[in-house]
């Protein structure tokens, strides 16, 4: 099966053209079209909808992928939403995103909170508006409001920007992290497994793989934003440290947060070495923590 | 069967009640529970669930409503979230709603952001979380989420915050209303319908009801807002107009908008004829606009 970084690479100018091409299409109201699109078409890895793809492919090496498109997308509509939101004033205040200004420096705040509203809840009609299955549609639709709801990513975000300024210690971190971010890449790995149709054992293993993926994600990303430079990442770096966020490296130091991410990588990995199917795909979306 | 007026004194606490236990048990972080609970506990008619268990009631006279808390509490969750975002600083700017501070004021913009997002995202978890039928799940899911987002609610408010200040003509603020106030109305019947198993042309009736409730229900609103006092309202009165809004009888004369909103009412009892069942207690749902 080909590497993760390959299939991204076919796969991610489909999911950027389909997002972009639906939402012109079903949002007629010119300023809220213009406000989602701009965030949309900023870029981004799409590494939620990535992995969910690559997840029904590991089981279903012929599926066709494209009707999926828009089951999958509906996570990419989540993650941007949040970022939006993320980035307000009276939460992270970012100016710049992915070397753009961010959505309320260029708009206004008022029009970012609704372009962020309009994001959430057409991300449900999509998953709502497609020709799967009625049982898979709800269960698709239960597990992406559950992660990214109140009992996950959205109580993740009140818990960083409540504890802003205040040092955590690890276990509480941790928490915040699972559910900020770790909720959201669960649940893509779990549609994934839903749309595959994979046994409750299966899933069990998807989702301890996509636990440890996701707090892998979150200590590599600290990592990254220590080490690079500003130019590299398109947004402020080091700002973690100056805004008071707390971080791995600065609760672990440097060398054991890199032990602890090589620790998690090898239990994702022992997680699908568990399902006992060709998993070269999602092995190889690992990769991704040991670029420099 | 009963009156409206009696069917709500007797659903309203129920409805109530359900929305603050449903939320203290599933939200366990505290202060996205605490903003959540403080919003939806502030009162409010809770006009839209009650016209979708009326609606519902028309056709299955002896249904058990209680189930049906979950489905329709959901909406009420979505127009909850609306009033906390319309409230923030750069969309209404209001300092107090139902007599109590507004969410922002009370907590702060970032966790009145969040209060909001989380009710929305938890309105799909209700819908998708409960014991219907998969394919009644999907299209009550599909039903909301079309009205509440970009096309629908969200692309009215900000059709309003954009022309906040502008003179509109009445087919734009008719447009604007629609969707701002109107779509989630007619979600709301529409979804008590589709639990009633109504056929596609009672559907369409009900729909033309609500249609005309809703604008019915905009234009009732903008009089009041002229003519009562601050008190009685528990909100800043005649602020409209102070905020340059658009409102119906700023465009048609108080007594043109007195006359156009007699003329909805009739639409809205002609479509409730059409149905040839027992509509009393839609009928009566009217009579809210026949008080002083």
């Amino acid at each position: 099966m080909e590497d993760f970084t390959q299939f991204c690479t076919s796969w991610r100018p489909q999911i950027n053209r389909y997002l972009h091409e639906q939402i012109s299409r079903e949002v007629k109201q010119a300023e809220l079209r213009e406000g989602m699109l701009y965030s949309l078409d900023a870029g981004g890895k799409r590494l939620r909808p990535l992995l969910a793809l690559a997840t029904l492919k590991t089981f279903q090496a012929q599926v066709d992928l494209k009707p999926y498109l828009r089951i999958f997308g509906a996570i990419e509509l989540i993650h941007t939403y949040s970022l939006i939101h993320d980035d307000l004033p009276e939460m992270d205040n970012d100016d710049y995103r992915r070397g753009k200004l961010t959505n309320h420096k260029y708009f206004s705040v008022g029009r970012a909170v609704l372009a962020g509203d309009a994001l959430l809840t057409q991300a449900f009609f999509w998953l709502s508006d497609n020709n799967l299955d009625s049982s898979l549609k709800s269960a698709l639709i239960q597990t992406l409001s559950q992660a990214a709801g109140p009992q996950g990513m959205v109580a993740g975000q009140m818990l960083d920007i409540i504890n802003t300024g205040r040092t955590l210690d690890y276990p509480v971190i941790r928490q915040l992290d699972a559910q900020k971010t770790g909720a959201l890449l669960q649940a893509s790995v779990l549609m994934g497994a839903l749309c595959a149709q994979a046994n409750s054992s299966q899933r069990q293993h998807l989702q301890q793989f996509a636990g440890s993926y996701g707090i892998a994600f979150q200590i590599y990303d600290d990592l990254l934003d220590l080490q690079s430079t500003s130019q590299a990442m398109g947004k402020a770096v080091g700002k973690d440290a100056v805004a008071g966020k707390n971080t791995y490296p600065q609760l672990l130091g440097i060398s054991q947060a890199q032990k602890k991410l090589q620790e998690l990588i090898r239990e994702a990995q022992r997680q699908l070495q568990a399902l006992q199917l060709d998993t070269s795909l999602l092995d190889s979306s690992l990769d991704y923590f040991k670029q420099e």
